[in-house]
């Protein structure tokens, strides 16, 4: 059955007490959101996810999507959900005031994704995208686009998409073929397809406002001759309202193995109208603001559904019953113990848990660098926010969408062969958090981008706005303290992390491919020193209120026992990674490709 | 695209040159089976495999089974591909000749199956549950019912079901409430509902026979009081010929996340005939001789799939291109170099190559102990092999089913977004690999079954069947040689293993969670180790062959390739494990029920 109830307690764990001491401080453009308030926009928010989205998670994967002579119809009830979103101004959450939008933090708005990721992934991708394309437009655009097409695209009543991929181009976008020629009156003609491009074509909002990836016709070859292109799927009349049909359809849409009601296009441009987005021959940078945008979104995918899967497997550990404790019966008036009480159902319930936590609070930790990288009081603020933001964008997108995936494969092993039934839910679950492994960049990609920009930027500034940190925090409470050995357990996965990044830095030198085949399990080994990091700081707090005395005892104390399970259990994989990485490229790479 | 050809080179090389020196021997019973015959046997069902089964594989899984009126319709063309099955006998493959089968070795079958599940699992659950069935009825059914339904069931004229699971139980049997009255004929009534029965009906066969866990009115309660009874779909008249419908039906076929074109049904036993097979009361002995042969079976699944993913992925990353070289442009007549070209994209394939050849090793070694079980010159070697058997039978369904699963989504990633598009047809080795994990006993109920089963078994008996050989093998390897370092890698892991099997012993002795707490990360570290004691040995073969001058240089080359990077990146994992393991099972058992 698919369960979910807000982790409202943890989500105010990470926004209020976590990161406190992250020296982003509390920010002065925030000075107005209160504690009372993002209080209420979680519950409100909570509320949404629980009522409105999830009832259409499992209905919309059996039906689908529907296509017909160019039209996509969601599945039943999409459309007055996206309504009630736009109406209780979902959409506008974090997105600038000049353009209508609410303005509130990221720290609020990526649990806010959490939420209806872990409701409905599917339903997320209609607005998420919107997201990238404001973030876009806002560095990017002139004055006339913005004004003729943000406030309608803040508020929600017309969505956005990204089309950027084509049949013979993703990761390589250097290759792309689609065209636009310059009219003469400052617009474009733009022709070409595009393949995988969700909420392409959707009957939720009058109008779609595609942002296109397209050369013009004296580009350089490769991705220094791509351009950026607003076209809209109705052209705008003079009071702006969508007005005359543009040279843009939808020529079919995917059959997937999962986010079923979420409509992914194929895109075809046939003379379609458009403006630049930017400088010309600039388009991929503009794109990475977009990118990166969604990057992290779609990590918090991974988180949602891993905790959506989470509770889950819980309500069925504690409902089924089958054999009995090893410890001795536990209960006498049932025919037999409930499966929560297995030390290997607890291990996968621990496991879900701890990743989730984990990821939760790393990403609140990000969230905050988002915030503190626009508004921070000053430069150097600003620049060491920037710098994390850059550093962790590809973990959390990587890192997060991986342990999803393994998060919804442990909840459909606990409820045994009825998880691989799709009544039960959480089969659905593996299959929606599938995609998120690979869509705005492959895992393997973000392990590239990780190892190969972000890890020699500036000489390693980057990687210095996490390491400095961790090892102020290991110095800090080197001594007697309720969380000695967890600090303990962190400087030795630090150590293996540092270690592991001077035997890449030495060797990638001398030869990239070295960086390229360690890559992903460096990736792997940073997460899961960040989420070790996070843990440590958890338990620090939660020692201290429970020193204190708090009515929350049964809160702080199980952060402490998922922090000692994650050190105890899931943290050793480090060293598996170290040593993967130090063995280097040699056997990764020795085969013959006939061999093969 | 699913691609699939036999790896007949591996098969050839796992069968006649790797296990020879394990003291199985060749065995008097298979004297007549001459290299020449199994060559032609596997090339034969290579044959069948990718002709006939593997094009019904996505059509299969598109069509799914139908269900109406009680009657299961199997998808378009599997009454003819079972057909052809039947006809070439191939479901009598390595059944006993008394009762018309081929009697080849388990050697030869168990590669034949993995062609089977590689090209068509959904398939290969209509025949395979026969024979499960069939070994339980021979060793315990009395002569009459061997005579009347063991020819039909070997030909394949008729299939077999195993019937245990009941709604509220599957892995804790003791609380089946099916009921089986007796007639005072020796027949008896049979009256229950059971589920998730695989090939339970299906329109392959004129009539199919169920093996059905029931209680007696006078049994015991719990597992003590399960009696195993033969029910016939139809009853045969005088001529042995299906004449009556009993009362057994189908109420519903199931909708899965995978393995579409199997179909699971719920069966309900309104006063059917049936009849006793074995002692009254004795049911879950016989049941565990049906469940052992099928878990073998299980595992083998695992590995077909893995297969089949790995060259559906090698295929596309020869094909795909997308980014050059990171050591420089290596095709520069086209747009892009091939993507295999990439370290990450290798390490993908190197690593389901990896687990593909471990476990196809191992699993020839647990096929030849099966063989020498049963046909071994003396006493010592049946028992010794009936030991490894014992041992190995829940590390090769387990093991080998994660790893299925973790290269089914790894071939997903190879393809990128174009591995998430159904047409592509990898995505659904994903979701047809899901379910082995699960049938057959739980993953997690494997690795229960090793710890607290096997692994004690008259102190350590079993787990010494496989300790000897491989530090007899350390040992007489440990000076110079081709392929020392990888002897010292073999070195450590199994010291790894050696330390924690005394952990384990040691604490589980006072506190049976505490081998339930390690249950799972022990079964994947004895696992590893026994694919790293199979690698080196391969590994020292093809130094030999290579040594001696071979025309085959480019097998044995990858051979050792392939086992280095097995060594190099994937044995490490072991650690990882050891650590969770001598963490105890503190942190995983401390939290409150009501904090989950």
């Amino acid at each position: 059955m698919q369960i979910y109830n807000a982790p409202l307690r943890d989500m105010r764990f990470v926004l209020n007490e976590l990161h406190q001491d992250d020296g982003f401080g509390n920010l002065p453009a925030y000075a107005d959101i209160t504690p009372d308030l993002t209080e209420a926009v979680l519950e409100e928010a909570a509320r949404l996810c629980q009522n409105v989205l999830l009832p259409l998670n499992r209905s919309g994967d059996e039906e689908g999507c529907h296509f017909e002579a160019g039209k996509v119809t969601t599945p039943k009830g999409f459309v007055e959900a996206y309504r009630q979103f736009v109406e209780g101004g979902w959409n506008a959450l974090v997105t600038p005031p000049e353009w209508g939008g609410q303005g509130l933090p990221e720290a609020v708005g990526k649990l806010v994704e959490e939420m209806i990721c872990a409701t409905n992934v599917s339903f997320s991708l209609y607005p998420g995208l919107t997201n990238g394309a404001i973030a876009a437009l806002t560095v990017y655009a002139n004055d006339a686009l913005k004004q003729a097409y943000l406030p309608k695209m803040v508020s929600g009543q017309w969505t956005g998409s990204m089309c950027l991929t084509e049949a013979h181009c993703g990761t390589d976008l250097g290759m792309l073929r689609t065209k636009a020629e310059p009219v003469g009156d400052g617009s474009f003609k733009l022709s070409g397809a595009k393949i995988f491009i969700s909420a392409g074509e959707h009957d939720l909002t009058e109008n779609i406002i595609h942002l296109v990836l397209a050369r013009l016709p004296d580009a350089p070859k490769g991705v220094k001759g791509i351009s950026l292109f607003l076209v809209p799927k109705f052209l705008p009349d003079a009071a702006g309202n969508p007005a005359t049909a543009n040279g843009v359809t939808c020529a079919a849409i995917e059959h997937k193995m999962g986010i079923k009601a979420s409509a992914t296009c194929q895109m075809l441009f046939d003379g379609a109208v458009g403006w630049l987005v930017g400088e010309p021959n600039r388009g991929l940078e503009a794109m990475f603001t977009m990118m990166n945008a969604e990057r992290v979104g779609v990590g918090i995918q991974g988180l949602g559904i891993g905790e959506a899967a989470y509770q889950s497997a819980v309500w069925y550990a504690k409902d089924r019953v089958q054999g009995r404790a090893l410890s001795g019966v536990k209960r006498p008036d049932l025919a037999a113990d409930p499966i929560i009480m297995h030390p290997d159902v607890r291990r996968m319930l621990m496991t879900m848990r701890a990743y989730n936590e984990g990821c939760r609070a790393l990403s609140g930790w990000v969230a905050r660098a988002l915030d503190a990288e626009k508004h921070g009081g000053d430069a150097e603020t600003r620049e060491r926010a920037a710098d994390l933001v850059a550093l962790m964008t590809p973990v959390v997108k990587a890192l997060f969408t991986d342990l999803g995936l393994e998060s919804a494969s442990l909840a459909v092993q606990t409820y045994g062969g009825h998880g691989f039934i799709r009544e039960s839910g959480v089969e659905q679950y593996m299959r929606d958090a599938r995609i998120a492994m690979i869509y705005e960049g492959t895992n393997g990609i973000q392990a590239l981008d990780l190892i190969g920009r972000k890890m020699p930027a500036f000489m390693g500034r980057y990687l210095r706005s996490f390491f400095h940190p961790v090892s102020n925090f290991i110095e800090a409470n080197a001594g007697e303290s309720p969380i000695a050995p967890m600090v303990a357990g962190l400087k030795r996965a630090f150590e293996t992390l540092q270690g592991a990044t001077s035997v890449i830095a030495q060797r990638a030198l001398k030869d990239p491919e070295e960086a390229g085949a360690a890559a992903s399990d460096f990736l792997r080994l940073i997460g899961l020193v960040a989420l070790a990091y996070c843990f440590a700081k958890s338990a620090k707090i939660a020692a201290q209120r429970l020193a204190e005395g708090t009515a929350e005892a049964a809160f702080y104390t199980a952060k402490i026992q998922t922090a000692t399970f994650f050190y105890d259990r899931l943290l050793p994989q480090t060293v598996a990674c170290f040593f993967a990485i130090k063995s280097g490229k040699g056997s990764t790479m020795a085969m013959d490709e006939a061999a093969f």
